[in-house]
Order: C-alpha cells, then structure tokens, then sequence
C-alpha cells in the first residue's frame, strides 16, 4: 500500500481503526510522515502513548468530547478532526482555536459528510476559521464493488469529491492545505489521485474474506486468523463444533450477499491453508460455532481438540473481539504478542 | 426468575455468560445455593477470584484446557464440566478424577450433545466412572418461539429429554445426581419440572428486544442499554447519526426475522423511554450507527451532541463489546461500576 500510494504521489495516513496495535501501526507507517489516522479518541490517546505526533480523528465527535482532544493536543500531539456541522464546527472555532479540522464530504457512502455541492461547505469553512485544515471523505460504498473497474470509478468519485470542495474553498480564499481519502479498494485501484494530499486506507494490513470478494487481495493475503479448536462431532450430521463463537468471530456477515457466502468465516488448517476442503461456520451461539462442508468433512483431521484456523469476514470487527495479537511468522510457534486497544474509556 | 424456578421445586443455577459480572452474579444468587452457570474458564477463574465455589462450565472444553480446569478445581473450588464425547469422557476420567462431569444431552436445538436414545449414552457414562454427576441440555431452539405455548411445548421436551436420560443411566447402575436444563424461555413457561434438579437460564438477568419478541418480557424490563452521542444530522434524508455502531452494539440481528425487526437496536431517550417515534439503528459502520424512523424524526430533540440509548437486540452480546456497567437506577446518575470478564485468557 505504501508504494501504491506514493506511486500516486500522496502521503500514507494509514487508519489503525482495524489494527489498533502500536506495533502495527509502526511496520505501517516505516518511511512515512504522514501521521495516523484513528476511528475514537480512545485510539489517538493509545497512539499518542506510543509516540505517534500526528493523528486524524476521521470519525466525528459530538461537542463533550472536544475537551478530550484539546487535552491530548496539549500533550504535543497535533490533533485532527472531521465534522460536517456547522453548530459544531462553531463550537470547536469558539472553544478550541488549537484543534486542526477537516470538512466531511460525502462521495457517494450516504453515511457521513455534505455533498461537494451543499451550500454549507462554504459556511462550515467561514465557521471554523482558522481551524479550518482541508476537506476529507471516505468511499465506502467501494465495498459494493466486485471488480477493480468499478473501484477504479468510485476512486475518481472519492477523488473529484474532494478536489471541487478544496477548489471551492480556496475560491473563497479560505485555507485548504490537506485533501484527504481513502479506503483500502480504491486506494488499491485509483487511476488518479491529482489534487489529493493524503490517503487513509485501513484494513489492508490484515485483509479478509471481504476484501477477496472485493478483489484487493487473495486468500494467501489475509494475516488475521481465529484460533479455535475442535470441542464436538456429529459424523451423521456432517458437521463439527468449535470452541470459537459470535463472541471470538463477531457476527459479522459481510461476505453473505457476495458470492463467496462464507458464514462466519473459513476454516482453515493450523497452518492456515485450505486442506480442510469448503469449510465455513455456519452458525454461531456465544462460544460455539457449527462447522459444516459442502462436502464431507475430514473427521479424521477433525479430531476432539484438533485446532484449526478462522479467516474473517470483516477482520476490523473479528479484531475488535480480542484484546491482543498472538504473532506468527509462517509456522504456528508464537514469536511475539502484540496488545490492542479497545473500548472507549479514556487512555491516561 | 428465582421465584418462578423455586416454584418448580428446582434449584437456580443461573447462568452468567450474560453478565459475565460478579456484582450482578451476586444478585443473581441470593439466598440460592445452587452455584453459578459459566461459558468459558476465564469466567471460571474470574467468578472463582470472586467467592463463588460451585461453577459449571457448561460449553464443552477440549481436551487441552483440562489442566486449567484442575487447577481451579485445585484451589478449593469445585468445577463441573460437560461432555457429549466418550474420548473426552475417557481422557478426563484417566487424568482428571477430581473433576465432576455432565453428560450433554440435544433436546432439539441440534447444536451439541447427544439425542437421548443414542447409545453412546451408557458409553460416556461407563467412560466416565466416577466423574460422572448428571446430565444435561439446553433448548436454544426456544428462541424460535412467538408465544408461550410453543415455549412451553420446548420446555417439556428439555425436562423429558434429560429425564429420559437420567433414568437410562440410574437403571444402568451409574450415578446421576443432576439433571439440569435451562433458557429464559423455557424457564419463564415450563410447565412441569418432574425430575430437573437445577436450571440455568441467563438473559434474563437484562433481558433484551429479543426476549421481547419472544413474549419473555415487556420493552419496560430492558435492563441494558449502549448510551450513544448524535454525531450528525440529515434532516432531507431523516437521520441521524451517533457515535455507537458495530463495535458498540454488536452486529448482531436477532430481531431481523421477528415482526418486529429493531435493525441493529432500538432508540430510546436518555431516560430510556419510547419518546423519540419508531426509532431504530438502521445500518452500523465499525464507529458509526445510522439512525432512521418510518416517522419524521424528531431533529428538534436530537441535536449534535444530545445523548440517546439503545437498546439492544441480544444482551449477551452487545454486553460483551464493553468492559463494564455504568449502573444507574431510575435516572441517569451513575450509582456503581461494575466490571466485566471479556476474552479468554487465564485469569490468575
């Protein structure tokens, strides 16, 4: 990802919204100044805690947590935001002239942000005055995407969105030094990224079933697997059961409109390759999951206590499950592990 | 719950992998003295750490986890574990004699255990020798239910399919102290308990939209709700959104196929009462909920900023994406923390 996106001429802000490891975040950011980019406050205190100097808090934050962020700013640590609301764009210019902000554009997710369009990007930007830093948006709606042409347009839509809001802007003569997109599909496929200062791929460092449907990478790509091992048999029944559930999978279905329906995730062998045939979890209770095959299963391999490897659907979430990474490094003996940090509670 | 199970003349053994909190445990437990239901050895070892000295772990472990089992077992406190399978029956009985074991029984949830007339019932027990306690099963498949006749019909399927089982086992010479059943909804509707020694139900301790829909509880018993921020407002699209969504929620969805489909949670005002319409979670992102209703939203009460709360289609694992209560009762000051045992690992 990081020669993809020089390659384009824009900084790396990698999102560490699907890593939230700092061990993760410094392989990703080796080489690059462009800072991070983080999903709760929580991650930027974590990342501050760490060393990293430069953090974008990508998703917005109602008005009693703007405190927090100034507190972390007067840590030294350059701070960040989006918002697409004049109230609170008003509130942060009123109460915090030390807080560096982004416009949020909708390109076409229909999630957050105002469309490049909208009368108040100029009035949000009057607004924030002098905190005002540049434009951003995310293309989401990329993960509807099934080939690398489809990418590749919502890429440029992801793009031209944010250009005619900085052109906009600057028109006014207002200051719009960052441009900023990104998602792990239309990274991947931009044909053209002129105009865009910074890009905020995220889950590319981990992959996951998803992202192959999507086409961003294959199977062999994906670094984040389950670890579960092998509790019940039902031969008659063709199925087994795991000692991993919706708590250790999430309940994430991302793949289920895709034509790849994998469940709850593959099942894979120790060593994480596909000797098992078309395993999935198919169903999932709190800490069990039903493991079935489209074709008989190898209970000979399938042993009580036989541990075998879950690739996700959607690795941000699975992730989200766990409170540390245990690192592998082609075989199965752990060489290191890796904390995270979840939840939302202030990190001292 | 306590006066419904001891009416039956049954001891409660509540389940705790709701919870997952010694606080609460405590409430659930007074003046029984039948011990605690868990789902994994952390919470073994957490409610363990916590005074509690009778604990059944009623998912299967596999063989590897056996020696953590013995340890707690080792430091005064006595572990019941459960099996469907006589080579975990025979791996337990030759290195673990200390332990105490159920047989696990399908009631028709078709998710682990034995059918009561499999012949590997009198295996397991013979395997089992000494370790043998008892039996027992879970009627999951209550959950299917829309009214207190099918729930009813399920619980006595539950109560007959162990008591099948135990007698087997009796007139086979083999010891069987406990016969043990146990959901919400079974143990909210069942008719006649004849022979069950203990139940073990769990959600109801919260309750959830869910049980709702079940017919197990009113909207009004709903006991855990995600407090949430607006973050954003669309009023030409009439939504909202706040800053709680996959992580905070879970993406869980049981409701989607009940008549009353909550999305991803239902919305509720800071005091937790139906003010704001027919308002639900609509889509989640990994930080972000998109609020809509099939009324106009009420945009005068939600400005950025004001705080909502969600309630949670599946307490049990919207619960475990938090590591802690915020207890308030009656109003929104908050009288008590309460933590939480999240995750897997050995908790010393």
């Amino acid at each position: 990802m990081s020669v993809t996106v020089r390659g384009n001429g824009v900084a790396l802000r990698p999102h560490l919204k699907t890593a939230k490891s700092a061990e993760v975040a410094r392989i990703a950011t080796a080489g690059e100044a462009g800072g991070i980019t983080v999903s709760t406050l929580a991650e930027a205190e974590y990342f501050a805690g760490h060393g990293f100097r430069d953090i974008l808090v990508a998703a917005a934050q109602p008005p009693q947590k703007l405190k927090r962020a100034a507190k972390l700013q007067g840590r030294g640590v350059k701070i960040t935001l989006a918002t697409d609301n004049v109230d609170m764009a008003r509130a942060i210019a009123a109460h915090h002239g030390e807080l560096e902000v982004l416009i949020e554009l909708d390109s076409g997710d229909n999630r957050a942000g105002i469309k490049p369009d909208d009368p108040s990007l100029l009035e949000i930007g009057r607004a924030l005055g002098n905190n005002l830093a540049g434009v951003m948006t995310h293309a989401g709606h990329s993960y509807e995407c099934r080939n690398s042409d489809c990418i590749s347009r919502i890429a440029d839509d992801e793009r031209s969105t944010v250009v005619s809001a900085s052109s906009q802007l600057r028109e006014a003569g207002m200051r719009c030094d960052v441009v900023s997109v990104g998602s792990t599909p239309t990274m991947t496929y931009a044909r053209n990224l002129d105009g865009v200062t910074e890009a905020r791929p995220g889950v590319y460092m981990f992959q996951d079933l998803m992202q192959v449907e999507i086409g961003t990478c294959t199977k062999g790509d994906i670094a984040l697997t389950v670890l579960a091992s092998v509790i019940g048999r039902n031969e008659s029944e063709n199925r087994v059961l795991i000692d991993a559930g919706a708590l250790a999978l999430s309940k994430d279905r991302s793949t289920q409109a895709t034509p790849h329906d994998a469940g709850y995730g593959e099942v894979w062998d120790l060593g994480g390759h596909v000797s098992l045939g078309p395993c999935n979890v198919q169903r999932v209770y709190q800490e069990h999951g039903v493991v079935t095959s489209s074709e008989p299963l190898p209970f000979e391999q399938l042993v009580i206590g036989a541990k075998v490897r879950i690739g996700p659907n959607h690795a941000c979430i699975t992730a989200a499950a766990h409170d540390r990474y245990y690192v592998v490094d082609g075989g199965i003996d752990v060489i290191a592990e890796w904390d995270r940090i979840n939840g939302w509670r202030e990190v001292s």
